[in-house]
C-alpha cells in the first residue's frame, strides 16, 4: 500500500504543510523515522526528534509551533495521537483483510460455515464444527468435532482446539494455543501407579478474549473450564481443568492456575505467578509477578506478593529486613555477649 | 449417541425408578444437570441437589432413600460412583473410536504401520517410522525419520517428534508436545560466542506415560533422555537433555528440569518448580510448587520447599518468621536501647 | 550409514589396533557402548570403561597405554576428543542432508526461493516471502507475508512466523517456536474493559541465533523486537514486545522478559527468571535461576539472585540466616526475658 500526504490529509481532515505528493508505505516511531514512513508527534518530550526525523510525513497537533526548519511534510490535525491510532487500525485491518477458503484446507461436509470467512491451507475442520461470520482461520489450525467459533474471531496458524469446545465472538487466539486438552487428573492405584480420570467436560471462552502464543487451557473433568468475556491472557500461560476466570481479568505471561480455582473479575495477575487449586480470588485483586497464592483471597481489591503471597506492603517491608538479615544476626550475637557481660557485672558487684 | 434409561439400567444391572424410555445424550455434574443429561449421586454432601437437578437420569446407590419427590428418573446400582466411572470410560472410548488413514496424510513408503490405526489429515510420517497397533495420530503431527510409536498410543494434533525417538505403548501425548529437539548445549569460544555441541542422542518414553500440552523434552547429547513407565507430565514442562525420570513420578505444570538430572520413582513435583542439572533426587520425594532444587536430595520420601529448597516444615517455620521480620527488627532496636540504658544505670549506681 | 574401522582411521589419519574391517552404524558413550557403536576415551576418569565396553570401535589418544586386554578395535589419534567431535559433526551433517521441495508444500507464486533448499510437506510459504540458500524448512511450518529467512537457517516442524519478521543466516528455530505474535498491549477503557493496541512492528533475529522448542517472541508495537547475533534461547521462553537482547547472550528455559526491556551482550540468564519491562541490563550480567529482576542493572558483570534480585553473595548470606529464622526468634524472646530479669534484679538490689 502506498499513500500520498494529500490522501491522508483528506482522510483525516488535516492541513498539509510541505509536499502533498510525498508518498509513505509504512509507519515508524519518530526517533526511528526513515524515508517513506509516516510518524506522529504528540508527547512534547519527543519534540526534538521532529527536527531530525527522516520520516516523510509527521502528524502534529493543530497548534504545534516549530522552532526550526523541518524536512518532513507535516499534517496538522485536531489530535495527532488519535489520528495516528486511527491510521494504525486501518493499517492493521487492511493487512488482515483476507478471505476465501483455501483448496488445501480440509473441511468436513457436516461443518457449518458462516459468511465472509477465511480458512488457510492445511487447516482441518472436523465433524459438526460451526464457524461464525467473518472468522479468520490461518493455516494448520485443527478444530475437532463439535467445536464452535463465534463471529469475527481470529485463529492464528497452529491453534488446536479439542472436541466440544466453544469460542465466543471477537476473540483472537495466537499461534500454538491449545484449547481443551485433557485436564491433569489421575487416581492413585495400589501399586503407586495412576489411572486416568476421564476428562469429558469442555472449555468455554466468551467474547472478546485474546490468548497469547503457546498458552494451554485444559478441558473440565465434567462441566466447563470458563474464560469470561474481555479476559486477556499473555503467552505460555497454563489454565487447568475447571478453572473459571472472571470478566476483563488480565494475566501476564507464564502464570499457572491450578484446577477448579475461580478468579474474580477485573483482576490483574503478573507474570510467572502460581495459584493453587480449589481456591477463590475476589474481584479486582492484584497479584505481583512470581507470587505463589496458596489460599483464597476474599478481600476485593487486595494487592499481594510473595510465595506464599501476602499483603504487598507487608511483603516489601519483610523483604527490606531480609536483605539485612546477616547484619541482624550479628547484632543478636553482640546482644548475647553484652547481656552475658551485664549479668557478670551485676553478679560481681554484689558478690 | 442417545441412550434410554432402560438400556443403561440393563447394562449396569440396575433398577429403574421412573420413566424407562427417557433419553440422555450427555453427562453432567448433579448441580449443573440439564434435560438430556445423565448424572450420579455418591457423596452425601451433594444429596440436596438431587431434588432440584434438571438432569434426566441420576445413578444412585441401591440404599438411597429420598426425602422428597425427585423429577429425574433414578437408576439404582450397587455403587453409583463406580457405575458412573464405567459409563464415563465407555463414553470416552466411543468418542475416540476413530480409525483409517486420511488420504491427506503423508506416509513415507518405508514406514511400517500396525493394524487398526488412525492417521489424520496433514500428518507427516517419515522414513523408517514404525507405528504399532491401534495407534491414533491426529491431524498435523510430524514423526521424523526412525521414530517408533508403541501400541495403543495417542498423539494429538500438532505433536512433533524428532528423528530416532521412541514412544512406548499406551501413551498419550497432547497437542503441542515436542519430543527430541536438540538439547541446549554450547561450547564457549574465544570471542564470547558459542559453538553448538551436536546433540545426537534421542528420547525414550516408556509405556503408559501421559504428557500435557506444549511440554518439551529434549534429546540427549549422547545416549537417551528417559521417561520411565507410568510418568505423568502436565502442560508446559521443560525436560532438558539426558534427564531421567523414574517410574510413576508425577510433575505439575510449568516445572523445569535441567540437563543430566536423575529423578527417582514415585516422586510428586509441584508446578513451576526448577531443578538444576547434574543432580539426583531420591525415590518418593515431594517438592512443593515454585521450589528451586539446587543440590541432590538423597533421603527417600523427603518433602522440601523453598528456593533453594529445604525440609518443608523448616521452610514453613522460617516463612512464618519472615512475615514478622519488620516487627523483629523493631524489637532488636528496642533491645539495643534497653541494654544501653541498663549499662548506664549500672554505671550510675556504682560511680 | 555404515563405516569400517579402516575408513574412519583413514579419514582421521589414525592408527588401527584390532580388526580393520569391523563396522559401526552409531555413536555411543563409552559406558553405554554396544556392538556396532563407535565411542571415544579422552577423560582419564572413564578409563576403566574401556576394558568392559561393548562398543566395536574406541577412539583413543596416541599415547594411551592399556593395562589389560580390550575387546574393541582401537583407533589411535592425536586428540581423541577432537576427533570424536569431528565425526559427530559429520554424522549430524549427513543426518540433516535433505533437500528438495515437497509437492505437498504450499508456496505462493510471489515467494522468492534460494538455491539448494528443503521445504517439507504441509508447510505454507506466504506472499513475498524470501528464503535464502541452503535453508531447511521442515513439515508444517507457516511463514506469513513478507517474512525473510537468511542463508543456511533451519526451521523445524511446526515453527510459525507472523508477517514481516526477519530471521538472519545460520539460525536454528526448533519446533513450536512462535515469532511475531502480537505484543500484549491493551488500553484500559471506562468500563474496566480493554481495547487492543495495534501491534504493527516486527521481530528481527540476527545471524547464528538458536531458539528452543515452544519459545515465543512477540512483535514490537512499533519498530522491532530484536535478538542480536549469537544469542541462544532455550525452550519455553517468553520475549515480550520491543525487547532487545544483546549479542551472544544465553538464556535458560522458561525465563520471561517483559516489554521494552533491553538486555546487554554476553549475559547469562538462568532458568525461570522473570525480568520486568522498561529496564536495562548491562553487558556480561549473570542472573541466577528463578530470580526476579525489578529494576535496571547498571554494573557490567554484576551477578544477582533473589526476587527481587540483588547481589548474589548478599542474597546467599541472607538465605543462610533465613533458614535460622525460627532459632533467631527464639533467641530474641529469650533476650526479652533476660533483659526483663536483669532490670528486676537491678531494681531489687536498690530498693
Amino acid at each position: 500500500m502506498e499513500f500520498t500526504a494529500k490522501t491522508i490529509a483528506e482522510f483525516l481532515q488535516g492541513e498539509i504543510e510541505g509536499d502533498p505528493e510525498v508518498k509513505v508505505t509504512k509507519i515508524a516511531k519518530i526517533e526511528e523515522g526513515m524515508p517513506g514512513a509516516l510518524t506522529f508527534l504528540a508527547n512534547p518530550l519527543y519534540t526534538p526528534y521532529i527536527y531530525s526525523t527522516k520520516a516523510s510525513i509527521v502528524l502534529v497537533n493543530k497548534d504545534f509551533k516549530p522552532e526550526k526548519g523541518i524536512s518532513a511534510t507535516l499534517i496538522r490535525v485536531e489530535d495527532a495521537y488519535k489520528a495516528f491510532a486511527l491510521l494504525l487500525e486501518l493499517y492493521v485491518k487492511s493487512k488482515n483483510d483476507i478471505k476465501g477458503i483455501d483448496e488445501l484446507a480440509f473441511i468436513d461436509k457436516t461443518a457449518v460455515l458462516g459468511e465472509n470467512i477465511f480458512i488457510g491451507a492445511f487447516s482441518y475442520i472436523g465433524r459438526n464444527v460451526k464457524i461464525g461470520n467473518n472468522v479468520k482461520i490461518y493455516p494448520q489450525v485443527c478444530l475437532c468435532e463439535n467445536v464452535q467459533i463465534g463471529d469475527n474471531t481470529v485463529l492464528r496458524s497452529g491453534v488446536k482446539i479439542y472436541n466440544d469446545c466453544i469460542i465466543g465472538a471477537g476473540c483472537i487466539l495466537h499461534s500454538g494455543v491449545i484449547i481443551g486438552a485433557d485436564g491433569f487428573g489421575f487416581a492413585p492405584q495400589k501399586h503407586c501407579d495412576f489411572k486416568k480420570v476421564p476428562q469429558i467436560g469442555n472449555v468455554v471462552i466468551e467474547e472478546n478474549v485474546e490468548i497469547g502464543s503457546n498458552t494451554a487451557i485444559d478441558r473440565a473433568t465434567l462441566g466447563s473450564t470458563i474464560i469470561r468475556k474481555g479476559v486477556k491472557l499473555d503467552n505460555l500461560i497454563q489454565i487447568a481443568h475447571n478453572v473459571e476466570i472472571g470478566e476483563n481479568t488480565v494475566i501476564a505471561a507464564q502464570t499457572g492456575i491450578s484446577g477448579s480455582t475461580k478468579i474474580g473479575r477485573d483482576c490483574m495477575i503478573g507474570g510467572q505467578v502460581g495459584i493453587v487449586g480449589h481456591i477463590t480470588i475476589a474481584d479486582e485483586v492484584k497479584i505481583a509477578a512470581q507470587s505463589g497464592v496458596g489460599s483464597s483471597i476474599k478481600e476485593k481489591g487486595a494487592i499481594v506478593q510473595g510465595s506464599p503471597a501476602f499483603q504487598i506492603h507487608e511483603y516489601q517491608k519483610s523483604y527490606v529486613v531480609y536483605k539485612q538479615l546477616p547484619e541482624l544476626r550479628k547484632q543478636i550475637i553482640e546482644f548475647q555477649q553484652e547481656i552475658k557481660k551485664l549479668k557478670e557485672d551485676l553478679l560481681k558487684k554484689f558478690m
